[in-house]
């Protein structure tokens, strides 16, 4: 439907990578700069693609910034806190008038997913180097192309079961670990006039941004996350008086 | 499976019925009064019923209260803004944590009910005597239980779609009005460890917590609503070692 | 994703136009050569459209034309019973191997749409001219774009609820009729690979599909049905030694 | 709601335990005889549990046993293909017209699971002593009631996704298995006015049957499996002439 290149905007708390030293060597520029890269592997001209961290003003996300971004991804962790109430509740009106959104990892915990889903988002974790197959139990969506049955990652952080959100309005990814525990991980939600999607690995320790799978499948999900439809609109209230009224 | 009564506890506004000569005469004792009747009417002692109201002390929503509840109906409309951010956060936490909740109609734009669906919950609306017809769609489901297809109430508000919600886990009930709208007029969602359900009729002008058949859709959602989880609990983030750890 | 011409079948049954003057008269060619007619003007190059008969040699849909088939559509009425099994069960099987279905109006109770959904498939109707409303519920959907809210179809025949359908993946339009019925009549469902759109309008006494929001409806629902998949397979079961197996 | 004792049949193909030592050395009476046993230590004086096999007249399944049976549970492996297609006609039938079907393990595969699914049922499997762990995604459900976090299996055969099954009403569990396989293990889905409920576990060359957290599960699926609706009718097609006709 929509032809115009996809305007994506990466947002990522950038804090890890500038005080240790492990995350910094595998993310030198940060993780936003190597998610923004894998978006842009794999979709090329169909996007374009610009970051914004925590500390920009107003987060990088001000209102003519997220006027101009169909898709915006997001990655924070250890400074949920610091997101400030009023860019939530910006970001939130943005996703129900048609914004995409695709959360990443640690972002369950982001105030803004929390808000979107109304649930606590707990989950079971565990960081000590398992594996995690990743697999495709919804072949058809669009999501899901172009990547194995399983897609393998040696080293990640492990979540688990139960995690607090609503059953997701499409499952297509569960990924198993090394302790035999289960995850959602991959999961859509419309809400509003907006589509998200919430895509598990990740983990700042772990190279996972590097690999060529998973930058497809946050590629997949930008694709699928941008509205078709023209105008962002807030689905307000409103009196209605009927056909002839 | 539990077999104790059922503890619900009718939340109303009750602004209107003190207001409004008109409101006053077909809810006398308030609407909360009538709808609490009609839940004792339909499940007898299977359930023991209390009321709260908005100028109550904290609404009469206390930690005490809530704790000795397992089912809240929420009805509120002209003072949504009153209700304070600390109970209602109060109720999401026992929501989450296991307390059943059945949200009536303009209880669709209370700061719980969108606090738990996270969109903007919008919809279309007239007041002018509408006739509403509702159709079930699920009819397996224990809500619809004993009521005829269609239920109808002679006269009540309009709700008309888009309405604003996550795609419901269960869509009960669908209405159609006067003018040919037509409106999810009885949805289900599980958040957390709790359970919710929306059921749409009810408007303060008209007397429909009178009619039989939408006292038993109530008395139906209390009683789908109670958890049979023996106890509650908040669904926690948690570090988690293993089966042997 | 692929961007080659959408092969698409339309296929009808092609009696009641032979038979009926009032039929003809509003479809002088068939159906079949009118739906086909807005699916081309909707989707233009995007597609290239053929038709097939139940009177033709395996009712036209030999295993070579659903190999070279996206997306079939199926219009149905009056001779169900006479589609062959093994049609039917070639037809299947292509759907679960990924090719797209789009079943309209009374090809809810054809052979094939009873296989796929495993229910009777069941309804309530009655022709009498009433007027359908046909509203959006899932408005970002690709398939609810550029219709307005809602459809005005002047004339039609009614279907009402208890539809006895699976839960639908994804509800995206009720109809509402005259008599204050209502009608789930835009509904997806994802089967093995393939994806199928119900759409309800079109009695053939009645010009239904000469309508521009019905047309556009049609189109969006074959461009959505058209497999992401490369490759059609069927979804076998295996024996599976593993990673390293 | 209903509170007569639940009338179970439980069906077993029961030609594995007649022919194989191993088998019958844990269900020397045959896996039927074991799961209804379960049934009974679960719910007591709740239901009453008769057993059925293929090897009966007519299965053991005429329509006075169905007409008799609240919930029925399935399971079956080598001699799929020798149930006949009238007594699939006829529990259809009966699923459809309000009877609950609880199908288990390898009864993925029986004629009537992949009639009411319309999908290939198709999956990957392995028999090769892996350890299953079944976690709950979905823990208000009643299903999920009184068991741990995860339901442990030291040895069963393994089944993986991707599994061809429209996506579940309710998705409550799922497994891994010793390779990091997962499977969607606990699926409930609505089919007319009837409830089935999948559960996974159980191959006969273990003796998963025996164990406690297994039966407690399958016992749960009886429980909610049997129709709330005090008569059983099929949903028919029927002219509808509205609220006046």
């Amino acid at each position: 439907m929509a032809e115009t290149p996809i305007r994506v905007t990466v947002w990522g708390e950038y804090r890890h990578e500038r005080a240790e030293d492990h995350v910094a060597s595998i993310y030198p520029d940060g993780m936003h700069v190597t998610i923004a890269a894998g978006i842009t592997e794999n979709l090329g001209e169909a996007c374009t693609v610009r970051t914004a961290t925590l500390d920009d003003p107003e987060h990088g996300l001000t209102e003519e910034v997220l006027a101009a971004t169909d898709v915006l991804t997001w990655w924070g962790h250890q400074a949920h806190d610091e997101v400030t109430d009023d860019v939530v509740a910006r970001v939130q009106r943005h996703v129900l008038s048609g914004m995409g959104l695709v959360v990443l990892h640690s972002g369950h915990f982001s105030k803004i997913f929390k808000t979107l889903m109304g649930t606590s988002c707990g989950l079971r974790w565990r960081n000590s180097d398992d594996r995690e197959l990743i697999w495709t139990v919804d072949p058809t969506h669009p999501i899901a192309q172009d990547v194995p049955q399983p897609i393998i990652i040696e080293s990640d952080e492990m979540y688990g079961e139960f995690f607090d959100i609503p059953a997701p309005d499409e499952l297509i990814f569960i990924s198993s670990f090394g302790g035999g525990e289960v995850f959602r991980s991959g999961c859509t939600f419309r809400r509003g006039f907006g589509r998200i999607f919430y895509f598990r690995p990740g983990d700042q320790n772990y190279p996972t941004y590097h690999h060529p799978d998973v930058r497809r499948v946050i590629a997949n999900g930008v694709r699928w996350a941008r509205s078709d439809r023209a105008l962002r609109s807030y689905p307000e209230i409103r009196r209605y008086e009927g056909l002839t009224g």
